[in-house]
Parts: structure tokens; C-alpha cells; sequence
């Protein structure tokens, strides 16, 4: 599959042009561009990145514990893909290899949906990925698309959800509209990759300089994705050590900051550039902001952030700075989301930061795989049982 | 709640008199009344069950596995309770009891949603239980019911279903109308709990007795569970050395037997009792008798016992009775069931029996938990990530 990508990438290119070239002509967004846009590097990318699923331990059949019975039954629970697995994207062809790589390694049979905006794209990339099949000895059609259906494209992906008898699992990735008109309309159980509204909580305990890293690099480094920040907790403790300099770095840094009463009233102060932030809306608590920008909060203390999470937190990643043994441990107890870190950047909330290997992507749905997706996770266990003539009295 | 179910055995034994009046007066099978009455004995059963739940070890803050990153970051994955979980259930009034016992021990809250032939049962145990809660320092809340509601029970289910905010699993436990519809209708994830069509594959390598005692124990042990065999597929080096004694001693215990035409040939000419066997249908493959009948056929060899598995299985428990090591290697890898045994009776498909302790159900559904559950499968696991100031480049 990597070679024929590879083979295939003057067509690849080619069928790209003309979905970019729709895409201008809608007058889409830049980032939404260059998102769709394929070229040689990037081309390479795709198949370096099915050859780094390659070399990725194959999780089947592996018996992950095992225990003996008191009449000498020996019970093990041993890996199994879930089956076929249903893939429906937004624009980034490069899901298409991707999630082809993964769910084949798993040992899964995959069905792929992308979206209209790059049909183009997906088709070409598609042929490449079965051209890599047929040469080898799998079942070609162990990769399926629904690329080339004439219909519009809600209509697909409802028909596709309605395979219950022939699709395991359902797997959306995409904007909110996509991920609610598939739960909606699922009968096949659907591991949703909702949105990530982040938190990073600052305790009075910090080293300020742990403290500036880790919420700028949570929120700068990348501000476009999930695991982002997008609000900073500052207990009450920190507000004298932390508050004004974090202010201050962060408008420094180009991020316009969304503040409550009291950081507001500390940052008029403290003499803070007006132009650097505004009195928080009730709604920029919560909010995916995905941009250079950031609400900020001060509360009492632990429980009240905690609080603060519960109620405007999308359960996908939160990290305390803090040196306060007892506060780490509460706060790793206390938070329900999918990953909770302490004194580590939000950004590490991804596949293979925390050491999958490659990811699928970030789970928001707490049944059978909840965070992070790798491999493992793309399959089942069954019970294997192995006897010497017991039966039950 | 082991001791408010003692306490208000009266009350419950009183309530569930109205219910098996009523089923009497509609003049419903005998089995199923047997399953709705309740008396002192069984009430005892229900506080000992729970009692049971509350000595199994405690599932939830346990770090299941971990490891360290290149760059210092400490990654476990810490289990934490699925959420709120669903149970909708049948006749049984003791599944009110167990469901709620596991789904608290598991650090869940449960939404019970008993039939409405058990309405008055249930509403008298789920009293107890909850007079048990309000005793404990637990939220009393943690178990709830839409035991009261006034609406036909289908209506009530729907409207269930379509509380995705609230409830984050859903638990179908009953006949094949409750689990399709459940599926049909559902918004939140579930985990089915569907029928039992299980084989037991013979070899000629086996030792007779093992044979004799895995087949009989498999079919006759108890004939109305999901685990309970329904065909016994002879390969045909199996024929001679096991076939005619296997019939005689099934159609002995009273079994009735469907026979593939080569099987019904081998009855024929060994004289077996007539009345004891009748050719099979079509449809007697992969059909759940429930029952004192079982479909017996002969295949070629252990590819074609898979493929007939394949064909006809409900992928839920299937045992062979070898002596083969290879043999008994390729069907443990080759068979596609939640439980796959060598030398073992079916009747082992079971949490308690497999050592998860007591039991939930079996899930037939491959996502999250594949098989029997108990406890651990009613959680799920967060990431939880110590660093000591790590950021992303």
C-alpha cells in the first residue's frame, strides 16, 4: 500500500487539483484548503506513516491475562479485531491511508467514508491502497469505500449506518454536526471523537516557570486541535504568584484572553495592555475556541475547579500544575475525563505522545476505549478456555 | 440494601402475589411464572447474591497497566465507572436486585427499567434497596427506576433510550423483540445480551467418556440458558468411533434428535429407538430449542465444522472435544465466538464460572466487553499521565 501510494502520486496529485480546485471556487476557507491540499511531501508522508503501522507489534491473538480455575479450567482472554469497521470523515484525505493502515493491522476489514469536499482525492488514494492489496496475499476487499456512491452525502453515511449486519463499529471524525447525525442515526455502536474543551488548572505550588510552559504550550502550540487548550483554572493560591505573569505571557504571545471578574480586575491592576483581553460571556466557558484565544477563571480552590470542569469540560484532557502532593492525587481521582495529567501540557493527549503508536484518534465515548486510540483498541477479546473433560454439576 | 431486602420480605412476597395473580388470570406458561415468584427462600438468595457482590474486590482507581515515555512522562490507564448504565430487563424480579448490587460495586449509577409483568416485584424491591441506600452515606439516587411511570412499556423504553445525556450504556436483557428494538431505537451505546446458539464439535481423537460426559453435560444440563448446546457437529473421524453411542446416549436422557441425512442413516442402521430422532430441517441449524432437542450433523473435517459454526453460530460459545493438539490450536484461533473451549462444556460461558465473579450477563455485542461480564466490565479506564513540567516541540 505504501509503494503503490507512491506510485500512484503524479494521479493522486492530479485527482487532487480538482478537488482544491472546487474548493477555491467555493470560496472555502484557507485552513479548510490546506487541510484538502495533497503533494509529493505530503504523499510521502502517507506512506511513510502506513510503513510506521507496519512496524507496530500485531496485536492479535495475544492473550493479555490468563487464570486457572479450582477445577483446573484455564480461562485467557485473547485479542480479536472487532470486525469491520466504518470510518466517516471530513476533508483530510490522509485519513484515508491511515485509517485503512490501522484498522488492517488490527485485522479488521474497513469501510471508508470521506467526505464530498474530497471525493477527488479519496478515490484516487483508494485505488492506490487496493492496488497495494491485490499485490499482496490479502483479500482485496478488506479496504472498502464509499466514495463512489451517487447520492448525497448525508444519504450515504445513513444508509451505511443502518448496516448493523455487516459493520461492528462505527467510528466518526469530524465537526459537531457529523459526529451528532451519526449518533443519531446509528444502529451500529458508534465511538464518537467529539470536541476537546481543555482545562489547565494552576495551583500556588507551581514553579512559575513549569507553570508559563505548560499553559502556553497547551494553548499555543498547536491551537487548531482537540487537546488544546482553551480555558486556564487558577486557584486562589495561585493568583499572587501566577496570575498577572501568565496574563501577561499569554497576550504576549498574540492570545487574546477572555477573562472573568476577578482576573479582569487583576489585569486592570496590573496595567495589562486592554488590548490583550475582554470581560469573559457566560458562553466562553466551554467554548472550542481553536484559535489564539483563551478564557480565563479564578476560583476558591481545588473542589471549585473541579466543579468548573464538571460543568463546562468536554471530559477530554485536563492538567493541574502543581506541587502539591495531596492536590495531584485528588485531582487525578476526582476529574472525570479521559485524561488527566499533572504537571504535563494538554498537548500529550494523543496516541502516540502517550506511546501507542499511531492513533486512530481521541475517543470521547467511555465505553470499550475512552481517550486515545491505537491499534489495541481497533480489536476484542474472546475467552478462550482450554479443559481436560470438566463439566459443569 | 442485603438488609432491607431482608427486612421488607413481606411487603415483596405481598407484591409479587399481584403480580403472579395477574400472570395466572392471563394464563401465562408455567416457566414464566416460575421465573416472577418470588418467596421468602428466594428473597434470602437475593441479599446472599448481594452480599457476594459486596466481597468482590473493588474495581475502580486500580491502574491496570503503565509505562514510562522517552521523555519522563509516567502513562497509566486508571479504571473508572462507565457512568450511568441502562438495564432493561424481563420477568426475572431478581435481576432488580443483582443489576443494581454490580452496578454499584462498579462505582455506577443504574437506571433500572424491569417488564411489566414484574411491575409490583419490582417496585417493592427497588423500595428495600432504596431504604437500604438512604441508610448507607451513599447518594440514594446512585439507583433509580422507571418503575412508576404510566405509559405502556414500550413508550417508557423509547423515551429511555433517548436519554443519551443521562445515561451512557445501555443493557438489554430479554427476548429477541426487547434486543431488537433496544438496538433499533437506542441513542446510547449498548451492550446486547442476545440469544445462545452453541455447537460442540467432535473428533475421533477424543477419549469416549470425555465425549459422552462434555456432550450430555453441554445439552442436558440445564436446557433453558444461552449456553446450553443446540447442534453437536461430528467431523467425520468422529463418525466411527463416537457417533451411534453419542445418539443413543442423547435420545436415553430424552433428547430429541434432528439428524443430518448422513447422521439419520448411521440411527437408521444402528437401530436407534425411531421415536427418539427426526430428520432435520433447514431451519434446525441455528435454531435456540431452549429445550431437551438438538441438531446433530456430520461434516468433513474441522474447516468445514468452523464453516458450519460461521453459517449457523450466534457467535456465542462454542466447545471441541479432541485430543488433537493442532486441531484443538486451529479452533481456538479459527472460531469467531465470544468463548471458544477445548474439552470443556458449554455450560462454563459464565462470569462466575470463568472467575469474574458474579455476573452481569453475556454480551453477544464484540465492542467494549465480548462474552461474560462481571464488574470490571461495567468500568472503564482513564489515562492519567505524572510529568514533571514535560511541554511539546
Amino acid at each position: 500500500m505504501a509503494k503503490a501510494l507512491r506510485q500512484q502520486q503524479q494521479q493522486i496529485v492530479a485527482a487532487n487539483r480538482e478537488d482544491v480546485e472546487r474548493a477555491r471556487a467555493g470560496a472555502l476557507e484557507a485552513s479548510f484548503i490546506d487541510r484538502l491540499e495533497l503533494n509529493p511531501k505530503r504523499i510521502e508522508m502517507m506512506a511513510t506513516a502506513i510503513e510506521e503501522v507496519i512496524a507496530l507489534p500485531d496485536p492479535i491473538g495475544r492473550v493479555d491475562k490468563s487464570w486457572r480455575r479450582p477445577n483446573g479450567l484455564k480461562v485467557g482472554k485473547q485479542r480479536i479485531p472487532l470486525g469491520v469497521i466504518g470510518i466517516i470523515y471530513e476533508a483530510r484525505p490522509n485519513v484515508t491511508s491511515d485509517a485503512a493502515a490501522l484498522c488492517l493491522k488490527s485485522g479488521n476489514g474497513v469501510m471508508l467514508k470521506g467526505g464530498s469536499d474530497a471525493i477527488a482525492s479519496n478515490r484516487a488514494v483508494f485505488r492506490a491502497l487496493r492496488a497495494g492489496l491485490e499485490a499482496s496475499p490479502l483479500p482485496k476487499n478488506a479496504i472498502d469505500a464509499l466514495a463512489f456512491v451517487d447520492t448525497t452525502d448525508r444519504e450515504a453515511v445513513k444508509e451505511m449506518l443502518s448496516f448493523d449486519a455487516y459493520i461492528d463499529v462505527i467510528i466518526p471524525r469530524g465537526g459537531k454536526g457529523l459526529i451528532r447525525f451519526v449518533s443519531e442515526h446509528s444502529r451500529i455502536p458508534v465511538i464518537k471523537h467529539d470536541e476537546g474543551v481543555c482545562h489547565v488548572v494552576v495551583d500556588g505550588s507551581a514553579p512559575a516557570r513549569m507553570v508559563d510552559e505548560i499553559v502556553l504550550n497547551s494553548k499555543t502550540q498547536r491551537v487548531s486541535v482537540c487537546n488544546a487548550a482553551e480555558a486556564i483554572v487558577f486557584l486562589r493560591s495561585a493568583v499572587d504568584p501566577h496570575l498577572d505573569r501568565v496574563l501577561r505571557k499569554l497576550g504576549d504571545a498574540g492570545v487574546k484572553l477572555h477573562l472573568c471578574p476577578q482576573s479582569l480586575e487583576h489585569a486592570q491592576n496590573a496595567g495589562i495592555d486592554a488590548s490583550w483581553y475582554a470581560p469573559a460571556s457566560p458562553e466562553d466557558f466551554g467554548r472550542e475556541f481553536l484559535a489564539m484565544e483563551v478564557a480565563i477563571r479564578v476560583v476558591a480552590d481545588l473542589d471549585a475547579a473541579v466543579a468548573h470542569i464538571d460543568e463546562y469540560g468536554s471530559r477530554h484532557t485536563e492538567s493541574i500544575v502543581t506541587n502539591d502532593f495531596e492536590q495531584a492525587q485528588q485531582f487525578v481521582d476526582l476529574v472525570d475525563s479521559s485524561c488527566v495529567m499533572v504537571n504535563a501540557s494538554t498537548r500529550f493527549a494523543d496516541g502516540n505522545q502517550l506511546g501507542l503508536g499511531a492513533e486512530i484518534g481521541i475517543s470521547t465515548t467511555r465505553m470499550h476505549a475512552y481517550g486515545p486510540m491505537g491499534i489495541e483498541e481497533l480489536t476484542t477479546t474472546k475467552f478462550v478456555v482450554f479443559g481436560s473433560g470438566q463439566t459443569r454439576t
